[in-house]
Formats: C-alpha cells, structure tokens, sequence
C-alpha cells in the first residue's frame, strides 16, 4: 500500500503525477529531453540505460516500464533487454554502449566512483562529450525516479503485457504527451 | 578536471547547466517547485532536508551550496545547518523536521528503506501526505543532482564566502532565475 492517499487506478510514477502536477510537468520534460528526442544516440540506447539502472536499484515498475519502451524501438526484441539487465558486457550490443552502461552502473552506486578510466574507455569506442554527459544524466535521472516510485511504496502491474501497451503510446507519443493524456483521464476520472 | 569540457568559470551544476541548457531547464524548474515556492514546509526546512541529503552523498558543492542557502533563510545561523549534518536528532529543530529528515536519509539509501513506521513517525509530529510526498522527492532529486555533479567530476570552490554570495541570489530570486541570469553571463563571456 502507498505510503500517501494515491489514485487507486494509477500506479507507479502516475500515481505520483497526479498528485502533484507541478513537479510531474519539469520531471517529463527533463525525461523527454534526455529519452526521446533526437539524438546522436538512439531512442533504444537511451532506454537502455535508463532500464539498466532501474534493475541495478531493483526498481521493478521504472525497470519494466522502460524496458518495454527499449523493446519497442528494438523492434520487438525483449530478449535483448534481458540480456543488457543481467550483464550488459556479454549482450549483443555495440561496444560503446558497454562503455556507456559501464559509467551508468558506476553512477548508481555513486557519482564518485566514475573514473577517469571509465570515461577514456567510452572516448574510445567513440563516445562524444554530450553522450557521455546525458549518459550520466540519465543514470542520475533514474536514481531519482527510483527512489520517488519506491520511497513512496507505489503499486505496479505485474504482468508484462500492461507494461507492453503503456510503453506503446510512450514511444509513440513521448513523456509529456503520455502524461498530459493519462492526467486528464485521471481529472475526468474524479 | 571535469570528465567532459565546461566552461571553466563555472562550478559545480553551474557548468553542466551551460553546457545543456535543454536540461537545465526543467531541472531549475523542478527544484524551484520543491524548495522555492510559498509551501507548508519553510524554506529553510526545505533546503535543511536538500542539504542533509547531499551530505550523506559527500557531495561537497551541492551540501555547500544548499547548506548556504538553508542559513539565509535561517536568518545566517550556519550552526543550526552544521548541527542537521552531524546528526539531525540532536539538532535545535522541530520533531517534524527531525522525522521528515529520517524519511530523507532513508531515501538517500534506497527508496526501498522507507518503512510504514517511518511515515507513521512523521504523521505523528503533523506531517501531512503532501509534505511526506515532497520530502521524498527532495530526497530523490538530491540523489540526482549529487549524481550528476560528482559523476561528471566539476570542480567545487573550497572557501565558504563564495557559496554564501551565490547563495544570496537564489535566495532572493530563486532557482530559475539564478539559473539563466549565469547562462546569460556565460553566454556573453565567450
């Protein structure tokens, strides 16, 4: 049960939304900047590493919710995201998103436990300085996400096709978009 | 050296927020929600629970930066700030306070740590759901921004007068329009 009086119908990080539309708009717009616009890396990768570090904070809505996301626009392969969650240097991915998924995990644990090492690693494979930067970003992004869906003790779905179908109007529509559409649901709900 | 290139005049988040402005946005925007707009919570409670969070992730600038902004607020007692520090259940506050900071070092963990005694504890000293809400996502979001700021390495000033003049600014204009008025000087300076 959550740990606050939470719209029954809306779990994890929507619940939280709802209650509390003003720190729900800057926390989609910050996700969609960093997940779902253009960019040098793909909307995949980017998924990727957000889903990695939710399975390294044993957060099973945020892990679930972007793995069904990453598995999208990897046309369907789940099996991949399985892979990057139970040991992302041995997955078929490319070697910088390694080097990438490398600094993430390092980020999870702690800002300073990136070294010098890490990052030459990803130069290396041919990682930008804006890659890097978002890569930490998004590792950082989900260790608040985590914590916010978790230290509240929202529900989440447990089987996989729900996930399955809210992440189709995520990577379809983007994180504003699918927030300002399942607020209003909610609003008309009342 | 920061792991990535940044403007070399500006510490700490400074630098990562001219280097990405796209983010920076919404991030001034979520935190000027949370600590800087008319709420139950004083502001110094607020930045109290900002900087202890910072604290426990030994991040130097953010602890000072906030933990400056926390003594403004507190009409310059920087003792009170060093006292929430060092262990917030003996310092001079209120049992409120004291209960919402357990919630928040409890959330620095993992969000998984907050039990149901813990906010059973803050809603016994008066904490109503919104303030529990946004303590966990102060909580939450410091873990991000001590994430970002230490994961990319920027660089901290080491004297306390230099933290205690920014801190003047975002406390009289708040963080959005701290943020963009050093952009603008950053901008024009190149």
């Amino acid at each position: 049960m959550p740990h606050i009086k939470l719209d029954e119908k809306l779990p994890g990080i929507r619940g939280l939304f709802a209650f509390r539309p003003e720190t729900a708009l800057p926390m989609s717009e910050l996700v969609e900047v960093l997940l779902h616009t253009p960019g040098s890396l793909s909307m995949a990768e980017r998924e990727l590493i957000a889903t990695y570090v939710s399975s390294q904070n044993d957060c099973f809505y945020c892990q679930s919710s972007h793995g069904a996301i990453a598995a999208i626009h990897l046309d369907g392969n789940e099996d991949l995201v399985r892979q990057v969650k139970q040991g992302f240097e041995s997955a078929d991915i490319s070697a910088k998103l390694k080097a990438l998924l490398a600094i993430a995990g390092k980020v999870q644990q702690s800002g300073k436990n990136v070294t010098a090492e890490d990052v030459e690693r990803a130069r290396q494979e041919g990682a930008t300085d804006l890659e890097i930067h978002d890569t930490v970003l998004i590792a950082a992004v989900f260790c608040m996400c985590n914590r916010y869906v978790d230290g509240l003790a929202t529900w989440a779905p447990q089987d996989a096709d729900t996930y399955r179908q809210r992440a189709a109007a995520v990577a379809r529509d983007g994180y504003v978009q699918a927030m300002q559409a399942y607020l209003k649901t909610a609003h008309q709900g009342k």
